[in-house]
This record gives structure tokens, sequence and C-alpha cells, in this order.
């Protein structure tokens, strides 16, 4: 059984790697590369995999769930600059795929009951990444 | 290839286990378990596995699959209080999860000429659960 | 200039009118009264209309027009039985229309610097209600 | 007769008022302030008016306002800094009201065969606002 | 109080005025008067207007609403060829602005205890027109 | 790591097999028969796997995705008649089924860097089908 809480998240971000030149830069992100930033509503779904339990009828209430999602993540990426405002970015190119990652590994430990499945992550209703944790496993 | 059918019900429920006390309830449910029950617009997702029969195109007419859904599901909880109309959550807490199981044992044997492979069941269009049968199994 | 905010609850409600016999009720109403009640994900939205203030570039904080509606309609609908609970709906027909009427109630005078323009409320996503004050009037 | 078409940006934008003190402006604006900036994918809707031409059946292509607000619109805003990169944003504090206002002052001249009747600006699902023109003519 | 319900069909249409030459319809109606026909899933709202009656809290009833318009409207054009299939569109270009007058016209005088009060039609998410009977009053 | 990358087209189409008979295919597959055609607003969804490189933070360009849906699928039948105008189509039933074959056959080959995993297309709202290449394997 598998439970997906969505949440939204309103951020800035630009997509830009230093250690590239300018034009390098340019060729690699187009328009998502302009330094001085453009933004998104992000929609993320996070989804946990676990076993009912019979006297509750769920295994993990979903508003738990929300309050993780809340604190983890939206609390810290919520009307605010990626790139400038999370450490992890400063390193990593804000890409929605890196994005994703950060939220597996914020995530990842926090959830009690059950198991972490997929962390799905729209940049905008045309653009989604999904990530299930070790790459090389393939799980779906 | 995989064929998935959406459909809509609107019902009452309340989250309440009447073995457990009033307090127990309040912590275990919150909101949801307020006696008096609430109600949502459910969206539903039926997905059945097969394989194209050339003559056709497909490999069960998605209008038949939906007349199995109607007459199996949907006439039985739109526009009903789930805990009060459905003898199933008389003895189960009615969860999402919990219904997701109870629409899987309705349809699994009523659909011929391919697979039931998975219910989605969306309570708000925060909040889902899917499901694929055996828990152990893990299809996905 | 007009703004609109969003929000959505979760409720139960039957459309019963205590004064007419079973038979007409369920001539009127069908499968929408029910006795046992059902219940929908509402979505509101309240419009409301002003001029914008060069200082702070609106006339009305979407923030505050968010906590209002909070504090006078979601908080008292939200996961309840609004036939039960909610003493208007004991002696008007729970329909979308008197609860358009009611929400427009409770709202007209909490709203500061602005007019209250418009209540939209959508039972589902293919029924909604649009209430501008008083009907004779014709506002739009 | 009303034809309107939608379009999306995604851009980043802070409210500001450089005139105002720190603490005014976070008084104001809350987490919305952020002088690092957040951002959002904006949706547009543009109305015009008109009457229906017997020879196309049409007032105006749908293609032909396309185009005109791509050029005069998104093409100036989209994966931009509002705030930074539109001239009129340096003087005017960029909330969804004053970027209708200022998307309203760019279009009225540009549309030939039909009148400007109505700018929509979503700045996220749960908000947005719409500008007829003269405020003081409220034609709704 | 104004109600509106929503409908959907799909249906094939093309862009083609028989009096003028091939060269022209192009040049009017580019890739959407291609002559082999394309196809839309339209969604159609129709929103009347009247008064709450007291006893049953409305004043249509959603259902009886919705018979209208399945029978007068969508039974016509739903999985039908617009151009070849309906008898107004011989003589008139298979816009959505002469859609809507056409449904306009058909739904005008069939339903009763309230007025018919705007026809909206959306040929995809990005393009509507809104329809409000007599163009020359002006209504919004 | 997935990515998915969303794209629309409007076609119209028809469901009927030339070697049976007219009763035979209107029996298998109803209205959806109507040998005029009918439209949709297909929505395709195009998700494909790798692993994200370092320099980039992403192992394809969406953009570089978008522009092959659109050479490959979008620019072949948007605004066309898939029946009359896409050779595939004449000798295999222009269902949602046969269709995401097509797509899937298409883009196969034509992706750089990563693997296609799944074409997912919706029909309407309420029907879709996913296609994740050889039917045999079972993917999901």
């Amino acid at each position: 059984m598998y439970l997906t809480r969505r949440a939204e998240f309103s951020a800035a971000h630009t997509l830009f790697n230093p250690e590239l030149s300018r034009d390098e830069n340019e060729r690699l992100f187009g328009k998502c590369g302009n330094p001085q930033g453009h933004g998104h509503n992000y929609v993320l779904e996070v989804t946990v995999k676990g076993t009912i339990d019979t006297k509750t009828g769920f295994f993990i209430n979903a508003e738990t769930l929300k309050v993780i999602i809340d604190r983890e993540i939206v609390d810290l990426v919520d009307h605010k600059n990626i790139n400038l405002e999370i450490d992890y970015f400063r390193e990593h190119v804000a890409t929605c795929e890196n994005m994703a990652k950060w939220i597996w590994g914020r995530l990842q430990n926090k959830i009690e009951g059950c198991t972490l499945h997929r962390v799905k992550l729209f940049e905008t209703a045309n653009n989604c990444v999904e990530y299930f944790g070790d790459e090389n496993e393939g799980p779906r």
C-alpha cells in the first residue's frame, strides 16, 4: 500500500554552474540560466510504502506526513531563493533533478513506520522528475 | 500495456474505531474522526494490464471498464455515507487505504480479458493511496 | 481591481426539507437527499474589489483575506456535517446556493479596506454557484 | 462575445518598497518580502470583446492574440526577475495587482479589431487578480 | 444567484469557409483549417440566473440542467464531426465563437424557472469564448 | 532518476477496422466508431530514465526532450486527422493503445544519453494508457 501526500512551494532559482564559463552555462541552460534568477510554483509529491495497521486503517497518518514534509522541506524553500538560501545548492546546480535528491536525503530518515518510496517534483505543469533513491536499483 | 479509467463519487465518512475509547480515537484521527462525519469528492483511478488485440486495437473497451466500475463501486458509494451504508466499513475503519482494498476486492474477479493492476484513490487533491493487491509482493 | 482567494473544505451534507414529506423530498432532491448524508470537497473562491494603495501595491493583503476566510468559514465547516453542526442549516436546505448566501453573510462585514464582490462555491468540478449579494441588483 | 487566451510564464519577484524601512516592509509583506526573492509560475488570461465577423466566424484569431501576448508580455517576463529586469517595477511594488495594470497598459493599444476587456493574473492556484482598465468605472 | 453546470464532449471540426478560396482559407485559419479536420475535448459551462426558492434551496435542480444540456447539446455533438453532422455548421464556420452562439440558441427557450445568462466554451485549456446573448447589450 | 515531459495535441480520429463489417465495428466501438470521426485534445507524457551528470545537474535537458517530442510526434498529429494522415493508422485501429505504441516506436531511438521509459497518453481526462515497451516484460 502506497500513500502520497502533495505539497506546494514558491521559490526562485537559476541554473548556473560556477565552475563553467558564462558561454558554457548559456549553452547548457539557455533562458533557465538567466543569472538574475526566475521562479516557479513547485509541486512536490512524496510517496511512502507500508502495511495497513488494523487498528487505525492506515500505516502513517497523512497529517503526520504533512507535518514532516512542511518542517523538512516546505519551510526551508517556500518564498526563498534556492541558490542563495539552501547550502546544498551552492555546490549543486539547482535543477529539479538535484532538488529531488536533496528532498529524498532530508526525508529518508525522518519517516517512521513506513518506507520512503518516491519523491516526485513538478517544476511546471509540463516538467517533472521522479526519484526512488539509489539510481542503480531501478525500482520501476 | 496499461489502461486507466477515472471515476468520481461524493460520499460522507468518518474515521472511528468502535473498539477504541473516544480519547484514543481523537488522538489517532484528529478532526477526521468527528463523529458527525464529513465528506469528500473521491476520485478513483482503476488501472488494468493486458496485451493489445490486433482486431480491436485494445484489450478491454474503456466503456466496458467504466460500466464495471460504476456497477461495482460508484453505484454503491456515490451520495452515500460509507460508514453507515457499506457493511465492510462496520468492521474496518473507513480510511482511504481500507477503501482501496475494498475496491480491489470487488473489482478483482469482475474484469475479463485483462488483469487488475492498480487501484488509486484520491480523498482530496493532496492525499491519495495506491494499492496493487498483495502487499507483500511490492510490485512497484 | 479584483482579488480572488481560493480555499477548500471537506464536509458532509444532505438535501432535506423537514417541512416536506419523504416522498416530496425524494422527488425534489433525488440521490442528493439520501438522509444518511454524503459529502464533498468544496472549493470556495472569495472575490473582493478595491483600489490599489501606491505604498503597498495592493488593497488587501491576500494573506489577511485568507485568515478571515479560514476563521469565518473554513474552521466552521471543514471536516464537519453541515446539516448537524451549522445552526443556519437547521432552517435552510443545505444547498450550494444557500451555503453561498451564508458565506456572504458571514464575510460581508469582516473585510476592511475593500468590498466583498462575489462568493463562488464549487460542490464538484461540474457544479458551482456564484452570489453577488442582493439578488435583485443583477451585478453582472 | 468574449475570447480569452491563456498563457504562462515563470518569474522571480519580491515584494519590497524601497521608500519604506525594512521593518515596515516585513510587516506589510511577510515572507513575500524576502529580499532574496522567490518565484512563481504565473498564469495570465487575457479577455477581449468583439463582434463576430461572418466571413471568419471570429473577431480576432486566437493565434494572433497569442502572438501579441507572447511578444508584449511573456517574452519580457518569462524566466526573468521582475524586480530587476522590468523598469516599471523599479518604481512600483511587484504585486500581482501592479503586474496586471502593467500588462493592461502594454496590451491596450496593441489589439486591433476588438477591445481589451480583462486581464486576469494568477500568482498561484489560490490567488488571482482581475483588472478591467479604469478602476473607477467598475465594469463588473 | 448564478448556477453553472459543466459538461464535456469530444468532437472533430475544421475551420473552412466554402465561399472563400483555399489560399484565403489557409491565410485566415492556418493549421486549424486543415480540410481533413482535427478535434478537441470541448468543455462547456452553462450559467443560469435565478432567485432561490425557499422550499428547495435552489432555483433549478443542477441535475435538471444537466439533462437539458445533455439532450440539447452533448447528445448532438459528442463523438461527432461538427462540420458534417450539424446543419448549422454547413453555413457557419465551426469556430468556438459560432458554436457558443448555436448552443445559446438551442438552450435559450428550454430552461424553465430561471434565465440563461452565459455560455462559456473551452476549445482547449488555453482558448475559450463567452457569450451572453445579444452582443450589442454588453452584459458584462 | 526519471524525467517526464508533457505535451498536448488536438486531433481527429475514429475507431474503425476496415476488415470487419459495419455491424461488427459498431458492436466493438460504439459511438467511438462514428465513421465521420470525432476528436480530442490528447495529452502526452513521455518519461525517460537516466543518471544525473554532475556538471549539468540533469541527464537530458527538458528543452531538448521537448524539441524531440514536438518534431517526432506533435508536428505530425496536431490539428490532423490521425486515420487519414498517419500511414500507420491505415493498418492499425487508431486507439489510444496503438497510438502509444506508435509514439514509442518513433521516440525509442531518437533520445540520446538516457532511456525511454514510458509513454502515457490521455484521450480524455477520464481515459489514459501507459506503455513501457515490450509488453511481455511487464516493467511495472
